[in-house]
C-alpha cells in the first residue's frame, strides 16, 4: 500500500512575524534548517511508499508551493488552490476527492505544512502503524505524547488498552487551565491533538457525509467544477464560498465512531512562536539561539535571528530579535504572544 | 570685533555605533534635529558676528564638511586637512594660523562639532562674555555648570569672584570617583570641562610657544608648507607627523596664567552614548525616545531609533535600539559604554 500525503499550506501564521507574512507565511520559510518547512514536511516523509503529493493552498502561494514543493520531489504534486479559506475540514475533504480519483481506496496522510519533527524515525514508525489501522477503516490521528502540561494546545483523550499500535480515540479537549493540563499530563490518558490524520480518503468522506451533508455536498461540487490546468487545481468559487468553513476536529473527528489515536514521541513541535523555536533549538554557553551574523556580549537566553545586517547585542536577557527585511521585531520573550497584535497592525498600517 | 570660529571636527567616535562610524561620525549626523550636529555647532552662533568659520577635519571626511557647512552657512568655510590626527592642540595651532593670516589680531572661538546645547540664548551671552575676556588676552574655557555629580567628566576648578563675567582659572581635574564629584557639585568651585574655547589666535600661538615649542613650530611649518587648493588647505604631512600629539588642555590651558573660566548654564550635552541621548530628549508617557516608524508595545525608558525599516518593540525596559542600514544595535541601557568594544569587533571583521 502507498500513502498519498495531503499537506494543508492553507495558514497565514503571524506569530512568526516579522519573518512570517501573509505573503510568505512560515511553511515557506527555512526556519530550522537550509529547507523550508514545508519542504521538511515532505523530506521526512523519505522512506515510506507514497503516491504523488496532493498540496492545499490558498490561491496566493501557488508559486511558492510548486516551487518549493518542485525543489524537493521528484513526483509532481497536484496542487489545490482554495478560493477562499474555508477552514481545515473543506480542504481536507476537496484533497480527498483527488486522491480517490486516482484511487479510490487511496489512503491518505494529512499534514500541516509548519510542523518541526526531530526523530523522524520515530514519526515514520507512527505514520507506517497509522496507516494500517486506517486501512482497517479506521480515522486515525497523531497524539503527541505531552512533555509538559501545556495550556497552549488541545488535548486528545484515549481509552482502553493499545491494539495494533492504536488506541480508541475518546473525546477532544479544548486548551485547558494550568491545573487541567497537569492532570492531563499525570493521567497518561492525554495526548496534544497534533492536527495530523491518517484515514481511507473514502471513509472520511463517508463520515464528512454523515456529519455535515452539506459541506460534503459543496466540496465534491467545487471539485467536480474545478478548473484543472498543467499545475494547479482551481476550486469552484461559487461551490466552495458557499461552505460553512469548519475544522476537521469539529466536523468530523469528534464525532465519528471510528477514531484511533497513535501516540507520537518524535521531538513534536507546531512552531507557533520564536519562542517555540528557541525552545527546540541548540543553544550556546550562555543559552542563546543564534542565526546569521550576530555578536553578543552579556547577552542570554535570548533568540537572535539576522537578516541581511549585522546585529549587536549587550547586556539582553530572554529576548527575541527577529529581523527582516522590511521590519524588525526586539520582543521580551515572556510577551512574545503579543506578536500577533503587532503583525495585525503593521498590516493594518500597509 | 568679529569671532572666527574654529569647529573641530576630528572625531571618529565610535560610542554611538552603528550610526555613527569611522567613515561617518557622529559630528555628521543629525541626531537631534533635522540639521547634523556640525551643522548646529553652526547654526547656533547665528547673531554673533562672525567671520568666516574654519574647520579643521579629517582628510576622509572633506566632503562631508564642505557640503554640510555648505547647506548652513553662506561664508565660504576655511577646510584644514590633518594628515594625521595629532590631537587637539596642534589643530587648534594650525587653525590659529589660519585666523591670523587673515587677522592678526583674531580672536578665535573653539568647539567640537558634536556637542549639544539646548538654550542657545544663553550659550551666546557667554560666548559674547568670553570674547570680551579674549580681547583683554585672556584664554577663556568654558565650564559647565554641573547638573549632577558626573564621573565621565573631567572637570575646572575656578577660584575668587566673578569679574567681568569670567572666573579665574585655577586648575584642570581628571574624571573623579563618585564621592569626588558629590564634593565637586556640593562646592560650586568645579564646573565640567566643555572642550570650547575663546581667546586671542596670537595668545593661543605665544602660549604654546613658551610651553611646546616644538610643536608650536612643527604646527606653523605645516601651515607655511600646506598645499592650499581651491577648496582645502592640506597641512604638509612631512612636518605635522613629526608632532608629538596633546590635547590643548595639556599642553596648554593646565600651564597658563592667563586662563578664565565663563560659567555656561545651557543645556550642554556632548552626547558621549545613546543614553546620553535618551537623557536630553523629549520622551513619551512611557519614558521612550522613540525616532523613526517605531510600534512599541509594554515598552519603557527606552531609546528607539529606526532606520529604513519598521521596528515593533514588546515587553522592553531600558533598552537602546539603533538601526543603520549596515547593523543593529541592541543594547541594555546600563551597558551601553560597551558600544565600544562592539565597534572595534565590527570594525576588525570589515
Amino acid at each position: 500500500m502507498k500513502l498519498t500525503p495531503i499537506i494543508l499550506s492553507g495558514g497565514s501564521g503571524t506569530r512568526l512575524w516579522p519573518l512570517s507574512t501573509k505573503e510568505k507565511p512560515k511553511q515557506f520559510l527555512p526556519l530550522v534548517s537550509k529547507n523550508t518547512m514545508i519542504q521538511e514536511t515532505l523530506l521526512r516523509l523519505d522512506g515510506l511508499e507514497l503516491n504523488p503529493t496532493i498540496v492545499s493552498c490558498n490561491e496566493d502561494h501557488r508559486f511558492l508551493v510548486a516551487e518549493q514543493i518542485g525543489e524537493v520531489s521528484k513526483q509532481k504534486p497536484t496542487i489545490i488552490l482554495e478560493p477562499v479559506a474555508k477552514n481545515t475540514a473543506p480542504a481536507i475533504a476537496a484533497a480527498c476527492f483527488a486522491a480517490m480519483k486516482n484511487d479510490k481506496d487511496a489512503v491518505v496522510a494529512v499534514f500541516p505544512s509548519d510542523h518541526i519533527i526531530t526523530d523522524v524515525v520515530a514519526f515514520r514508525k507512527a505514520v507506517a502503524v497509522a496507516a494500517k489501522n486506517a486501512e482497517k477503516g479506521y480515522l486515525v490521528t497523531f497524539g503527541i505524547v505531552p512533555t509538559f502540561p501545556s495550556t497552549g494546545y488541545g488535548y486528545v483523550k484515549t481509552s482502553g488498552a493499545e491494539e495494533d499500535g492504536a488506541y480508541t480515540l475518546e473525546k477532544f479537549v479544548e486548551k485547558p487551565c494550568l491545573e487541567k493540563a497537569e492532570e492531563y499530563l499525570a493521567s497518561g490518558e492525554y495526548s496534544w491533538n497534533s492536527g495530523m490524520f491518517v484515514f481511507k480518503a473514502s471513509k472520511f468522506i463517508s463520515e464528512l457525509e454523515k456529519f455535515e451533508p452539506e459541506m460534503c455536498r459543496l466540496s465534491k461540487e467545487a471539485f467536480e467544477n474545478a478548473a484543472v490546468d498543467e499545475d494547479f487545481i482551481r476550486l469552484s468559487k461559487s461551490s466552495f464560498e458557499k461552505i460553512e468553513g469548519n475544522s476537521i476536529d469539529y466536523a468530523v473527528m469528534e464525532r465519528t465512531k471510528d477514531g484511533k489515536v497513535v501516540k507520537l514521541d518524535a521531538g513534536w513541535n507546531d512552531v507557533g512562536s520564536w519562542t517555540a523555536l528557541w525552545d527546540i533549538q541548540n543553544k550556546d554557553v550562555n543559552g542563546n539561539v543564534i542565526k546569521g551574523d550576530v555578536l553578543s556580549f552579556d547577552t542570554t537566553g535570548s533568540y537572535i535571528h539576522a537578516g541581511k545586517r549585522s546585529i549587536a547585542t549587550i547586556g539582553l536577557d530572554n529576548i527575541v530579535v527577529v529581523d527582516s527585511d522590511d521590519a524588525l521585531l526586539i520582543a521580551a520573550k515572556g510577551k512574545i504572544q503579543d506578536v500577533k497584535k503587532v503583525a495585525a497592525e503593521m498590516a493594518k498600517r500597509k
